[in-house]
């Protein structure tokens, strides 16, 4: 199973049991994967579904589905304030593989970039090959950049609507708080119904306002370190992400 | 003072103002960090005094304790296969902000690289500037590269050598093994003297040969899980960091 190659699909491409292909996602399995006739391969959903099928003509035949467990047992979304140059690239490229569900880019007031269409095709590419390489069930979905203000008002309804229990951290610098693994660990101690959500945020170059912090924390943030040294911009969600990522996952 | 490199020492090596080297810190200290009489270093007793010293014959003299406030409690040697292209500049630069100590670049059985003595010196300089970035207090030292047996028997040595104690993982893949961060709280938790040192190992691209596994436990290294995800060979030793560094700090 493991020597299969695996292709990202929208679930709106099953019919019963077939998988219409585009022309492109033809054009990858028969001839960059060289796949022929009745050759197999995994259709990843992005829904938790993994599908073994085989190629039939111009579509996909499902044989069976496959119980596959590499996802974390709670729905994790990222609020990124967008760094400069390329490295939002290496964040959704590290965070998917660390298991990511939702990355929310969003314009802090220390924001300099405004990030053209293109570029978050990109980034939905680099997390869909991303989440293939490191045999994720889902690919994270990337939403449409946002102001932090807007952001925080998104999670706030989120959490509103649902009966989802949210918990919902801001990474800050050079202030006295608990550490976002220790944070994590007392609220699995304390409570094991990890049911749900987690929101962590993290901010870009030179990091948040007073003012931002502020504003997060009336929005049922919690602010956490994560650790003595200050981190880049870039270094700082895959930290939290492999925090999360141990904290919550079963051995 | 950011350029000094650390030793471990224990605490039953000083007496008064000097600190008695056994042959293999001698060793270590003059041919492999190449110190020369006078210059000076850090020595480090595992319950949290940095005493910076100088060479003076086959001891070493205190000139003074140091107030340490961004670095780890613990010194922490990350044993790192070299990946495929730049990808080790990254390791370097995220690894330094994390806090680790010694990096030593391995060659594995699939290590492509054969890196140059000029990228040597690139490493060295990327980790200066994320010291200084990241407000560390001491330069990480990059060791020459060397073959992944001679890396395991270095550590081995110095396991003998020291009244140190070794905690030693390698991260592996597909295996049913403990992850990393359990394995980490365990020790903390049934024994506090978490004193001293911790080796790390992470494979390249396809991961460890079984027979460098089996060689690693051999010489003493646990085998760790860093989640159920594949991860490339340039995040996972940024998720390692980033877990030793939570487990180990205080807040």
């Amino acid at each position: 199973m493991a020597q299969l190659q695996r292709l990202a699909i929208a679930p709106t491409q099953i019919h019963q049991q077939q998988i219409t292909l585009t022309p492109q996602q033809h054009h990858y399995l028969s001839r960059v994967l060289r796949l022929r006739q009745g050759d197999r391969f995994i259709a990843i959903d992005g829904k938790g579904n993994w599908l073994l099928a085989n190629l039939a003509g111009t579509s996909a035949e499902i044989l069976e589905q496959l119980s596959i467990e590499t996802e974390l047992p709670v729905t994790v979304t990222l609020m990124v304030a967008l760094p400069k140059g390329n490295g939002f690239d290496e964040i959704v490229r590290c965070c998917t593989e660390l298991g990511v569900a939702v990355i929310m880019p969003v314009m802090s007031d220390r924001t300099l970039l405004n990030p053209s269409p293109q570029k978050l095709e990109r980034w939905r590419r680099i997390a869909t090959e991303a989440a293939e390489q490191s045999e994720r069930q889902i690919v994270p979905t990337i939403l449409d950049p946002l102001a932090f203000s807007a952001g925080l008002s998104f999670c706030q309804e989120q959490l509103h609507e649902e009966l989802v229990k949210n918990h919902q951290y801001i990474c800050v610098t050079r202030r006295d708080c608990v550490n976002l693994l220790e944070c994590l660990q007392l609220k699995v101690d304390g409570n094991s119904d990890y049911s749900q959500s987690i929101v962590i945020a993290t901010g870009c170059e030179g990091g948040w306002t007073d003012a931002e912090v502020e504003s997060a924390i009336a929005h049922n943030f919690q602010p956490v370190s994560l650790g003595h040294r200050i981190l880049r911009a870039v270094t700082a969600p895959i930290v939290a992400m492999s925090l999360i990522a141990a904290a919550t996952e079963k051995i």
